[in-house]
């Protein structure tokens, strides 16, 4: 039997750094949590322990913090970008041929004073990540991705699913006034490596909840299409866009073996199993 | 040998609950995870299977149910009371001596819109968890317990330790500018059962992290008990304050060895170990 | 209005920590996660920011890797009793006036062969948590209490649960044979802080998952008891132990609006909400 | 602007399901978590809400516990057959064009008595995860692939990583004993769909602790194409297996500063950044 090396990649994950830039009368705070990984001409360390050609995980550690403190890092995509152009460009590491940095951030927000913004003091906002991945590989364009995860949200009205496929299995009634939980997790692509991230990104959000929140909802899967057009009618920089919206399930509650009426108003919150729905819309060429 | 029960307890946990309310132009919104515990007169059911006392915990949970949507629970604490005097009052469950209700809610933001907040749209508002503890033995008051936990707060400067006991396994330099970021878990105690507690958690919310943004601080402890301090002054129903700030170190990185200086910019997060720091503030009798 | 400081701790947790010791033909692993909590006389550092009674929380973490370096910690016990020991003789730290000391370790398990146990090959041994906690106040003797968290365990047959309190709100059918999975969490006291930990672990171990497996349970509470007084029965050194049984609920799922029966065959496991079954045995004085 | 859904998908997730089979004197346990997705001509959905094509999530729910009533599922590979069969050639779900169906169960081992094998009672194995995933497309070959995941193992020795590139951001030093601790995640696909899949299981981890345990290790890339090859060598019906080892670093604490020497005995864990390796091994052509 005769067996070979068809794919690999190494690299280091959850790299967290955070910086200070100290400005006079405000502190920016920029935290990021940082995967690389690095692929190609490393089939001898992996059949013979060869490992000359191999930049250690733990110097790509390191590699973040430097790069963190050379450069102005303001948003995932321009962190993400250093990090690609590091590690390509690196004359030591000549077997690496595609590198791949996810960059991720929380979502910190200033305290909120009676005199505006806090200059220094910070409040987490919550599970939202924002992400962003580029990949590039040695002779190509570096493609840029980014992506909004784990924003939980919620509309008590707004929401039917009704005249959908009745098999022998099937139990759940129509439904013309539900609840309308879910958690957003888009990602999208960029047809550029450069632009305002930043802007771009809040830009994306608001599209995504305002849709969210206005549209008159059949189904998540056209809540979910709603939500991606207007992600690409506001912002002219992205080419396409996925979108998942799992299910944050709140069933109603039988009351009536109780002795009670349950006007819509009772609900119970499971967390499994919960529906997945998904979709990819992409600007017609 | 012989053995005695000396203490006991069973009841039902995570027993999740949403409530919705459809007032005119403005849906009200209310969800919470419920924990109930009994503990009394059990003990033939432990020493010989005989559940005649004992009433179901998935009773308990329909209970939740049903309570839920026969009463008004626009706050934990509303709620919990409603909870202990069910049970502790339940004719069918003499045996029930000791009634405890822990109610955790998240914080559900309503989506800011142009024209205001959103009447039925809502954003979760991260980790920060608002809890209440009911607590009745027969023939007893109620003690009534809240807390706010899980709310993480950063800020960049006005953070210092230094001058502390050096011995021969001490490592740590002193720092005049450190980050201090942390999670905030208060706990505290109602002198009554009764009051308008949502207005209450908003004046410890405030009280705690405006303290923590604005204090010039010396060491974790010395801001814990400011902290505290400024809740009981601001809330005079609260008779006394626990608080736990475990540390979120920023680990500011050794640049040197890689040939660069770190201008107190560049900070490593760890998750592990931890500072853990706590204290009870109390109004002096 | 003026304010005291009634509670005050601080200290590291989370530390983790690996020894090896290699053997001939055979290398030991401990690996623990340590906490460290002091308490006493700090009011001054809280009142005033005065750390010169502070011992840092990041010696504490130096002290845990000295500690384990210059000491065998064949078990969380006997590394507990030098944690105590070295805190509350600390001739710098006279302040401290409680020590507590919370060592926590996972169950590594030899690498099985057909030679017998592997000499430096381990495999994960689950979610299961062995547990102890020394605390020490200066001027009496150490408390040592010891525990096993986090075993799921699970029997198909040999429960039932019938013959409760049904009122308004029950739904639930009396069961003859029903599955019955938790989580075994129990805690125990030791009369003495000296003897052979691992030897009683073990046989603690073996007395909750024999009674377990082997009671006819006619409630979660009756086999509660029954797997205490094993464990008192199986070591004289315990004088209590509490013990948590959170349901891990299965519950038959209703096929027949399927079209179809369940011979009590289909399950569905659901994590929340969860019934919750605690007591204490102790030896009769 | 125009836009077009690209691709989609809509299913359940985390149905939750446990069998038992009665078998005299011995009684069966298969509990499984399934993931169920459907994709095809589903756009009318999406762009309009037109649910006559959509067999609801509830349904898919159901199905899985109609399924596991009605078939025999002794693998999580016989399941997935069973849940892609089913949706596919359902009459009433045309526009269906390519089904999922992902099954995952964890390792439930029967309780060691002095008797033997427990007949009912069960101790939970871990962390680790056995997975398959099923495939198939309208008038295409089912694909099925199978996974082991998250089994945590250690060795103290025999690992060594040394000579690798050194820039000006490496100070990791070299090493030629340090402990190896990895979590095993490996995913194989088969030729066929049918065969014993439970013995290969155990062939497959079998393999790949072995292969852990006795490698000589230069490198962690070195050791995963040895267990890969391990594997493809035991296994005739594995075409090609793909290996993540993500390491869970053991660090040598630097104990000089504390006036100690660590002879190699005493280490950190940490669990960020954490070094990741992958690599997929085929069977040369």
């Amino acid at each position: 039997m005769s067996f070979e090396l068809t794919e690999n990649f190494y690299g280091k994950s959850s790299v967290r750094v955070t910086k200070v830039t100290r400005l006079p009368g405000r502190h920016e705070l920029h935290e990021y949590e940082v995967d690389i990984r690095l692929s190609g001409g490393f089939e001898a360390c992996y059949a013979a322990g060869d490992n000359t050609m191999v930049l250690p995980t733990d110097t790509m550690k390191n590699t973040v913090y430097a790069l963190a403190a050379q450069h102005e890092i303001a948003s995932p995509e321009a962190f993400a970008v250093v990090l690609c152009d590091h590690f390509l460009k690196h004359e030591l590491v000549p077997n690496c041929q595609t590198i791949w940095a996810y960059v991720k951030a929380g979502r910190w927000q200033r305290l909120d004073t009676p005199a505006g913004n806090h200059p220094h003091a910070f409040v987490s906002g919550g599970a939202e990540k924002r992400t962003c991945c580029g990949t590039q590989t040695r002779g190509a364009a570096m493609t840029l991705e980014a992506g909004l995860n784990d924003l939980v949200v919620l509309k008590t009205t707004d929401s039917a699913f009704r005249d959908f496929i009745r098999d022998q299995y099937t139990t759940l009634p129509d439904s013309d006034d539900r609840i309308f939980a879910t958690t957003i997790n888009a990602d999208w692509r960029y047809a550029d490596s450069a632009g305002d991230f930043n802007a771009t990104y809040e830009r994306v959000r608001a599209a995504l909840i305002d849709t969210f929140a206005g549209h008159k909802s059949l189904s998540v899967q056209q809540t979910l299409q709603a939500m991606g057009e207007a992600v690409l009618t506001a912002c002219p920089s992205i080419t396409e866009i996925s979108i998942r919206l799992p299910n944050q399930h709140r069933i109603p509650v039988n009351l009536q073996p109780l002795g009670l009426q349950n006007k819509n108003e009772i609900f119970v919150t499971t967390s499994e199993p919960y529906g997945n729905i998904g979709g990819t819309i992409s600007r017609k060429r």
